[in-house]
């Protein structure tokens, strides 16, 4: 099992999915409620009532306005986590508040910090696109039972696509084209770039896009330890010019793929997806096509990565992997978070918010 | 977990669940058979055959007279658990015999008694009201996915009447009104009392009794560690006279709720639930109406528990409660039970019957 | 449970099962990938890819020619389980190859050795009806979620058949009858053997063979430990002539029930039975017959055996069963096979293949 970084931002939701109704989420192993006040503000607190430990997410518990009731036996609580009410008294114990968690809404993501101290001026990383309006985004969020370790190799070597994903992403050359990687030790950032010249448009590329020749086709992965992974990926007709020296590339679509890597217990993750593009903006059908194209492509990783797990939970303890170049990215991702695993553990516990 | 207490009397069934078909049900992790012979005794025994342990419930064993015939290879068991037929020879083993438990048939319940030695002259706590020509009765059995504690702490605080259960038997004055508790620690017994002189009537009541008005409302609970839980229920319209000195109660309506509690392993448990009422005597509306509205009663706090021990399983060893006043009397009984268990265990294994 | 007996034959599939598709099997808790190539050679490899040990029988792994393609990224083995492609690079690591097991393709069968060390001139036992024009065969499959032990006890003693199976193959006088036992320790063979001279006919033969007077019922057992249960069955109406000096027995049916008992998990066993007769060759009705008897037999058996280990999950350390004379020959075959797994595991372990 790949340990758990804390101290660190993870995506919990979607801005979206947090509203007026009482939502539960685990994230580090953490049972976490989140809401939205009246005045729109997202409040995180521990989803686990002081009294009897109630799950607080469960029914009958509920908003009254601000506050959050337990649906059993009544203790409610402010949106700092202090208790102000419990049944049948006056006085209300001095212990009796919930943990809460910081959080930053950003990028269409509502981010919650994990940790033993304070967040003080680490900021979650950006992935601008999500929220922009030269972009149209489709997203969605699948749970994995498994390890998020496993989603982290997965993603890190897009080899893969020309095998699980042929038909919709993978082509030849994908498998074909050797990869260069790129470590950023100190920012925890691993970069692993694969630029094929001439290959196939893949379906998902060509119906979005329209190309129906051969294309050049740029994936540049720049994976945010633990938690954020970003895919820019440039595509053209074979022959188009590049990108100009101002960076502009009025000649190639652009897509980011953006995925929240969030482990939600030791062996499940949530897999929070989204397609940002710079083209065919609104257009509805696109959206939708590439919307049910992603969803088939993330169930087919879903599918492979819950096969996987069950394979990994019957292996006898020091079974062998074997890694080739391939693997560089997703090597150096473990080796990261290997190191922040152990930073994270080393941090002095200071009085939790 | 909340230790087991043995050497004590335990509802196994309702007697009209035992009859000529076998029953198994396991009884504080021991698994039972019960059946009732032709002439209408209820006899317990080990619900595994002595041979290879195939469960005596299990199809295709059967009765055979008042024999148990096992449905693998034929062992026959009397209703003293000597065994009286093996196959393929004449000569019986000698220890092959199936170890009994005594049994009271009382009040409607199947008592069993789980011990190291003979109950002696212990006999099971009473509830009358479930078998008297003064009441009517509705009842049932749900299995709990919990711990027993967690009906034990449920029922001994009904302030989440107001929560789990508005709607139908919680109102806001439950929540409100203090409790007295008396905990008498030689007879194992915990008394929890609500008196409430001016309440809103909950529709349990409301459409039972016929009552339109405002109510007086006492709630005395009685609870005899480990299984019964009585609770004493008074309804009265506001204004109408209170009992006599001679204990008669002619102005108002009386429910009695009885609950079997019973440990099945180390997390479940069976719920026994009634409802007997001195009042509508017969009539069936009413009955239907009660029997559903506790029914809906006891699956919240069923969905509640259920919820509650999967969270509690996820819980890092050394979590904390937070107790208040409403948890006087589960906290007491907690200490019962906790005396009774370490009693229990501390008991000389003499050779069980 | 029952230890493994390692540096043996077991029968793995049927070679129907065996063909263009992928099949995944774990015998004795090795995962096993099973496929036939394009001249019809059956090949037994390890089911997991050396990469990131994603099981090869899970779509989209598949066959390219005779070579087995990785789903995940592409690895691709040949028939001696060396790697001869990975993705992104020419180099193929020299390490990277699949554990194969030696196949032998015998009486309808698939076995394979597990071992430490090769087989040498060791064989599978023989069920020569399986595969012969003499006999009409019907068969399949049936997975349990039990230790194989509880099978071999089960078909070493056909007691149970009375109670069990009555109205399928159980009449009273199996249970009546006593057995002879011999064992072969050298050879690791128990018979059992049940002579009935005037028997019930129960209706799985009474509507095959088309006998409607009583008759004489020979069951003769022979386990060849670990894998291969044999019963000859013999049934003739009463009075009919026995078998002839030479050997011939032309006025008797014979059935020959064989079972396949292979040990899967800990805790799971695949069941494979059929059934071969020498009378009403090719007459499909009579085909069908046995075919729905038996299989309604050995669901039987499924469900009590599912049934009998949930129940012994439950048990606590060092309970205790009862054993008669009917369990001669499961205490026989309990200790050849205690004997054999020690055997195996005494085995100084060789290069495996
Ligand atoms: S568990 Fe929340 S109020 Fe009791
Ligand atoms: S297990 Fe009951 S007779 Fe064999
Ligand atoms: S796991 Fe098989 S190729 Fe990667």
């Amino acid at each position: 099992m790949t340990a758990f970084v804390r101290n660190q931002w993870y995506v919990a939701a979607y801005g979206r999915e947090v509203g007026r109704e009482l939502l539960g989420r685990t994230v580090l192993g953490e049972p976490i409620l989140l809401y939205r006040t009246e005045d729109g503000r997202t409040v995180a607190m521990s989803d686990r009532c002081v009294h009897r430990r109630f799950p607080l997410s469960q029914a009958p518990s509920r908003l009254t306005g601000d506050h959050v009731m337990c649906g059993y036996h009544g203790f409610t609580y402010g949106t700092d986590g202090v208790c102000v009410f419990v049944p049948g008294q006056q006085r209300i114990p001095r212990t009796a508040r919930l943990k809460t968690y910081p959080v930053i809404e950003q990028d269409s993501f509502v981010w919650v910090w994990i940790g033993d101290h304070e967040p003080g001026d680490v900021v979650p990383p950006r992935a601008p696109w999500m929220d922009s309006p030269d972009y149209t985004v489709v997203s969605g969020m699948e749970p994995i039972d498994g390890d998020y370790g496993l989603l982290v190799d997965n993603l890190l070597d897009l080899s893969h696509e020309t095998y699980l994903h042929g038909g919709y992403i993978g082509t030849p050359e994908v498998a074909q084209t050797p990869i260069t990687t790129e470590v950023d030790d100190a920012a925890g950032i691993v970069h692993v770039s694969r630029h094929m010249d001439d290959a196939e448009c893949p379906p998902f590329y060509a119906k979005s896009t329209g190309i129906e020749t051969r294309i050049t086709r740029w994936q540049d992965i720049e994976y945010h330890a633990p938690c954020l992974y970003l895919l820019h990926s440039r595509i053209a007709p074979v022959g188009a010019p590049g990108p100009g020296p101002d960076g502009s590339d009025p000649h190639a679509f652009h897509v980011e793929v953006v995925y929240g890597i969030t482990p939600s217990t030791e062996r499940t993750t949530y897999d929070f997806w989204a397609v940002a593009r710079d083209f065919a903006l609104g257009d509805e059908k696109v959206s939708e096509f590439l919307h049910t194209s992603n969803h088939t492509v993330v169930m087919q990783d879903v599918v492979a990565l819950n096969a996987l797990q069950k394979s990994l939970d019957t292996e006898k303890p020091g079974y062998q992997e074997l890694s080739i170049n391939i693997d560089t990215g997703g090597l150096a991702a473990r080796r990261i978070l290997a190191r922040l695993a152990q930073a994270g553990a080393d941090q002095p516990a200071t009085v939790a918010r």
